[in-house]
């Protein structure tokens, strides 16, 4: 068996992270207990809100602790299990960390189906990011047909799935996304009605061709001026669910511009923040749901996959680059 | 009978509104017609949100016209009647604008019951603006036993009655206003819990000891930095209803500040813009539930009457003085 490694948290960024917030370091195996499984990683997830919890402040999740291991979710092999309900060579899903092997509690890892869809997928299109997309659009935003919904940070793991689903409500769906050859994936691939280069266009005036009867929902991964520009188009009983603000987690002081509240009282409209976990108790059904239009070929997916433990800040580092079209994965092994 | 008179915007105001704005010109006696009644005015409204209404530009009401007669509802009494359903002498609402004599469809006129209170509360506590504090209240921030609500203008027609419904629903109720007079009424009459003079008090410091719990409810009359202070203490799940920005009603360019999408984000909280009509299809169930609570006493108001029509310009300019306890009102004249 090989030597464990974990990456540390260990100093907190002032703006932008660098390479220099993370170390790699050994670590001793842990030994499952009672009731625990170890687990081997396969797929790690990075995340834009992962950003967030490696300042030392107030936020929906608490803050990574200094000289600990960061992370979120992983895909992962099971090795040894000492729960009834999982058995070595299972793939699991979990809050595993960025790390080769942990071990968790079996009744908290999701037992993955290869069968089903690639194994990766659980920790995008039908994981933490799917389910994202479907409660924050579905859940809060309630898209009508023919209603129009702009998408930023489109290309996303999360925009992108926001704006599949969109369509399959009969919505007209306009993606902001700063590449051109992002913006000819949403269109040609995901099937997105008009999309906008925020690095290129300009953002005002290419809203309002590609938005002629206004916006009657915005799903926000970004913030920022980008979405003053989107606030301006609402129409009367717009719904705005705000998933992420990605263009703000870097700043060093706070964010100012026009305040949104004039907009939404002349407007009746609805602004709403969100997390993943406030819909827990309904994490099946929208598992369910995602999985059926999967298989029935109206999901599609992309993910952008870094090889190699080692590279897993270099991947997180690439979201504020925009690096990633879909979900931005590291690969540490294959399944045995 | 006497000559009608009618109050003219006649020109739009840069920033604030001035007496300059509005011209008091005769007008012909209007005649009624099948269906029609013609009414005096008793008592005209005056409300801040007619200022948007002076400017030309986009809002959820049209704009006033130049030169035509503005204003909004009035409590009048009937003296010619070819409907139905009304009669020479019976006390009407509607929206009869700063006139003397209307003439209006006896269909949209709201008869109002002089028995059951007094008849120019149909303009305050058990009219628009007590609509708007139910609703904007119970439909929109949904307070619940134990919840910490603050109201901001809080002495305002609409604020004073969200406090008191928000106390009928077991809250603890923070106001915000601008004199020490008007905090002490809010607490002595109307039982709030705190008060803050965000004349006087250092506004942050003041909500941080007055919400020792955080904020659950916001229902925010005024916008601009107040309201940043309030949103800054928001819990998790927190509902913000924008009533009104009367802070920014006069500004001559665009509010900016702090957007508050990050802490929307980082609470999972809503913030909901609303007009009260867009409640119309439950007016009938609010009317009724506020006369309630008004007859069994658990329902206070206050008016400040502006006493002469050709004051009623004043009386609106007042407004944006903070001049008012509770609803401000122009007496025309006692019905016959």
């Amino acid at each position: 068996m090989e030597q464990n490694k974990q990456i540390h948290l260990v100093s907190r960024p002032q703006g932008t992270p660098t390479s220099d917030n993370f170390k790699i370091v050994d670590a001793p195996m842990p030994q499952p207990q009672d009731g625990e499984v170890l687990v081997r990683a396969l797929y790690l997830s990075v995340d834009p809100y992962m950003r967030g919890r490696m300042s030392d402040r107030k936020s929906y999740t608490p803050p990574f602790k200094l000289n600990e291991t960061m992370g979120g979710a992983n895909v992962g092999q099971v090795v040894e299990s000492k729960f009834d309900g999982l058995k070595k060579g299972d793939i699991v899903m979990g809050h595993l960390l960025w790390q080769l092997y942990t071990v968790a509690p079996g009744k908290e890892l999701l037992k993955v189906d290869p069968d089903r869809a690639p194994i990766s997928t659980a920790l995008g299109v039908l994981g933490m990011t799917g389910l994202t997309a479907y409660f924050g659009l579905l859940k809060l935003a309630e898209p009508k047909e023919g209603e129009t919904v702009v998408v930023s940070g489109a290309a996303g793991a999360v925009g992108s799935v926001v704006g599949q689903i969109a369509k399959i409500k009969g919505c007209r769906v306009v993606g902001i996304a700063g590449t051109d050859e992002k913006n000819a994936y949403l269109r040609d691939e995901l099937g997105f009605d008009a999309t906008i280069n925020y690095k290129t266009d300009d953002v005002p005036s290419a809203l309002r061709d590609a938005c002629p009867d206004g916006v009657d929902v915005y799903f926000d991964n970004v913030g920022g001026e980008i979405s003053d520009a989107v606030l301006r188009l609402i129409n009367h009983g717009a719904r705005i669910s705000i998933c992420g603000q990605i263009s703000l987690y870097n700043l060093e002081k706070p964010d100012e511009g026009p305040r949104p509240q004039p907009l939404l009282l002349t407007n009746s409209a609805r602004m709403q923040g969100f997390i993943v976990s406030d819909f827990a108790a309904d994490f099946a059904e929208g598992r369910e749901q995602l999985t059926q239009w999967f298989g029935g070929g109206k999901l599609k997916y992309a993910e952008n996959i870094v090889e190699g433990f080692e590279n897993t800040p270099s991947a997180f580092l690439g979201l504020f680059e925009g690096d990633n079209t879909g979900k931005q994965l590291v690969k540490v092994s294959d399944p045995s």
